[in-house]
C-alpha cells in the first residue's frame, strides 16, 4: 500500500483534472444560459436533471459513491441554474414578479393600526416607524389588525414578531399564513417591564397581577419571588394597566411599560423587572399589497415540509447550494396534520436578485404551499 | 455558438470524466482511510482541507466559479471523512463514546417523576411508557422534575416537548440546556380537553376559566365564543381541576382532561373542546445517566449559532453533506444575547453511525456550546 504521501499526491492530481473540467463545465453551461436568454428558454428542465442525476449515478461501482456522485451533482446543477438565472436578470429576460417594487413607504399620509390600548408596546413601535405624528387606531386583538388592513380600513399594521428572550409571537405566525398581507418593514423596541399599581399600593397587599402572557413570561424571576400571586393573562400590557385602573383593587397589579402605567395614571410600584435587561421585541409592518422595497434585504417566507424522510434537508440544500444565508428558523405545526410542521425562513437578499429566483424555484418545485411572506 | 444539442453532448463527455475522476478519488481516499484505520490516525484535518480549499479556489478564473468550487470541494471532503468514518467503525477503531449504549430501560424497579397532580397528562404519559404499576411521584413544575432526577430522587423523569397544535413547550427546552440531563425515550399522548366545573355549573354562570397557558391556547377556538371569561394561567391543567374543587365557586371552570375531571370530582360540561380533534401531546423520558438505548435511532441536539453571516447554513451543511434526515428545527433565544439563537435539532440515527460521527464532529468545530440531548 502507498504511503500517505504518495496517495496525497495523487490526491492533489486527481483534484488539479476536477477543476479544470468543473471550469470547462460552468463554461459550456454558461453558452447554454446565452443561448436562452435569447430563446427566453427556462432555466430548470426538471426532466433533464433528473436524467442526468441517474446517468451519473448509473456509472459509478458502489452504493456509497452512487449516493455521493447524486449529491454532488444535484449541487452543480444548482450552480449551473444560478449561473443562468444572473445572466438572464443581466439580461432583463426575467419577466415580471409578483411583488411591485416600490422606492418607499408613504408613511406621512399612511392610516396604521396596532394591536391594544393607547401605551401599549405596539404603539411605541408604530411611532418609532411611521412617526409621532402619524394617523392611527387600535384594534383589540392580532386577528383584528390582520383584518383592518386586509379590509383596508388600515393601510399597515404593526405586529410584534420575536421577543429577544421569550421567542417567537407564534400567534402572529400562524396570521401571516392566513391572511394575504404581505412584510414591507420591521423596527426593533427595548422592552423595560415595570410592576404597576394604584397610587400608594403596598406590594404586600398584591394577590393578583395581569398583564399578556409573553410579558408574564419575560418577568418569570420577578414573579417568581410571589408565588402566591395568581398571574392573569389578558390581550395586551396596556388592556392590563387599564383594568388595574378601571376595577381601583389595590390588591391587583399590571406588569406593563413605564409609559403605559403613567397613561393609565398607575404608579410604578417595581421598575425594570424583567429577567433580561437587554430584552428587545422586533415587530413587523404588514400590509395588504404585494410591494417590497427596492432597496430591501431581508426576505421572509413559509413552507410545509412533505411528509417523507429526507425532505426537510434536501428543502434547506437551496440554501445552502445558492449560499444565501438564513437569519432565522421557526417551525410551527400544520392545523388538522399532527406532526406535520410549517417553517417559517428569514433570509437574506433581494426578490431581483438570481440566487433568490434559483432558491424559491427549487423551493416550489418540492415544498407544500410556499408563500413568500415579504421582502423588506 | 453551438446549439443546444451540442452544448448538451460537451457537457456529457465532461461529465463522464467528472464521474470517472470522482471514482478513483474516492478509491484514494479509502486507502488513506485504511493508513488512518493501522495508525488510529484522525479523520479530520483542519489544516489540510483549509490548504485543499485555497488551492482549488487558486486554479480557476473568477470569483463566480471560486466560490462554486470550494462549495463542491466541501461536500466531497465531508464525503470522505464520512467515508474513512465508516472504516474506522467497521474495524472497531472509533474509540468510547461518552454515551454507554444499554439493552433496555429497566422500568419495572425505576421511581418515576412527573409534573402536576393527580389526573394530569403527564401522569397518563408516564403510564403509558412505565406501566400501570410503576413507581412514581409528582412535583409542582418542569425544573422541580429536572432537580429530582439530578438529585437521584427519581431515575426518570417525564416532561411534554411539543404539541401537534400549539408547538413546542419552550420552557422545556430551556431545562434541558440548563441540566445535565439526558433524553431516554419519547410517548405520544393524544389530548382531549373538557370544560370541567362543579356539578350542576350552568355555562352562564361561568366567569373565570383556569387552565396551563398551553391548553388556553389549544381551545382557542372555545373559549373566544366566551370573551368575558377571563383566563388564568397556573402551572397544569389537573391543578386547575382541583382549584375548582377546593374552591367551590361555581362562577370556576376548568379546560382539563376527562380523567382529572373525574379525579377531582367535576363535572364534564363541555367535552371535546380543542380547536384539533387530532390534537397530541409528545412527552420525553428523561434520565441523569449519559446513557441510550443501543437501538435508537434519533438523536437531539443543541448548539449556539455563532454571530456571522453565513454561519447558520454553514452549520446545517453537515447535516445535508451527511444525508441525515433532520425531523425537527426549533431555535430559542440564547439568555443575555439578544438576536442570537440556540437551534435544537432532531436527526435519525444511532450514536454509533459513521454519519453521525462525522456530523457531530464536523458541528462541533464551528458551533458553540454543542449538546447532545440524547440518543433514542
Amino acid at each position: 500500500m502507498a504511503a500517505l504521501d504518495d496517495l496525497r499526491i495523487r490526491l492533489d492530481e486527481i483534484d488539479g483534472q476536477i477543476v479544470r473540467l468543473y471550469e470547462e463545465r460552468m463554461k459550456v453551461c454558461e453558452e447554454v444560459g446565452e443561448l436562452k436568454v435569447k430563446s427566453w428558454g427556462r432555466v430548470l428542465d426538471r426532466q433533464r436533471e433528473r436524467n442526468k442525476l441517474n446517468d451519473v449515478a448509473s456509472r459509478v461501482s458502489n452504493d456509497f459513491n452512487r449516493k455521493g456522485i447524486q449529491e454532488l451533482y444535484e449541487q452543480l446543477m444548482s450552480m449551473s441554474r444560478k449561473l443562468q438565472y444572473q445572466q438572464m436578470v443581466e439580461a432583463g429576460a426575467l419577466g415580471r414578479l409578483p411583488f411591485i417594487g416600490i422606492d418607499s413607504l408613504e408613511k406621512d399620509t399612511a392610516r396604521v393600526v396596532y394591536q391594544g390600548v393607547e401605551g401599549a408596546y405596539g404603539q411605541a413601535a408604530m411611532l418609532k416607524f411611521f412617526g409621532e405624528g402619524c394617523n392611527n387606531f387600535h384594534v383589540r386583538t392580532f386577528r383584528d389588525a390582520m383584518e383592518a388592513i386586509e379590509d383596508g380600513a388600515a393601510d399597515y399594521a404593526v405586529l410584534p414578531i420575536e421577543n429577544s428572550s421569550a421567542g417567537a409571537v407564534t400567534e402572529v405566525y400562524d396570521l401571516l399564513v392566513e391572511f394575504e398581507n404581505y412584510i414591507v418593514g420591521e423596527t426593533i423596541l427595548p422592552v423595560r417591564h415595570t410592576l404597576a399599581g394604584l397610587p400608594g399600593t403596598d406590594l404586600n397587599q398584591i394577590r393578583r397581577v395581569y398583564s399578556k402572557a409573553e410579558a408574564l413570561m419575560q418577568t418569570t424571576r420577578f414573579l417568581s419571588d410571589h408565588p402566591d400571586w395568581e398571574q392573569i393573562s389578558v390581550v395586551n400590557t396596556a388592556v392590563a394597566a387599564k383594568k388595574i385602573l378601571e376595577d381601583k383593587d389595590s390588591t391587583q397589579a399590571a406588569v406593563c411599560s413605564a409609559y403605559a402605567a403613567q397613561v393609565h395614571g398607575l404608579s410604578v410600584l417595581v421598575d425594570e423587572i424583567n429577567d433580561d435587561s437587554n430584552n428587545s421585541t422586533r415587530f413587523i409592518v404588514v400590509t395588504n399589497q404585494k410591494v417590497f422595497l427596492k432597496d430591501a434585504s431581508k426576505i421572509s417566507i413559509c413552507f410545509e415540509v412533505p411528509h417523507q424522510s429526507g425532505s426537510l434537508y434536501r428543502l434547506l440544500s437551496h440554501f445552502i447550494y445558492n449560499d444565501l444565508n438564513m437569519s432565522r428558523i421557526e417551525s410551527r405545526p400544520v392545523e388538522g396534520k399532527s406532526w406535520e410542521y410549517r417553517f417559517f425562513v428569514d433570509f437574506d437578499g433581494n426578490m431581483g436578485d438570481a440566487a433568490v429566483k434559483n432558491t424559491i424555484r427549487g423551493l416550489r418545485e418540492e415544498a407544500i404551499n410556499l408563500k413568500i411572506l415579504g421582502n423588506y
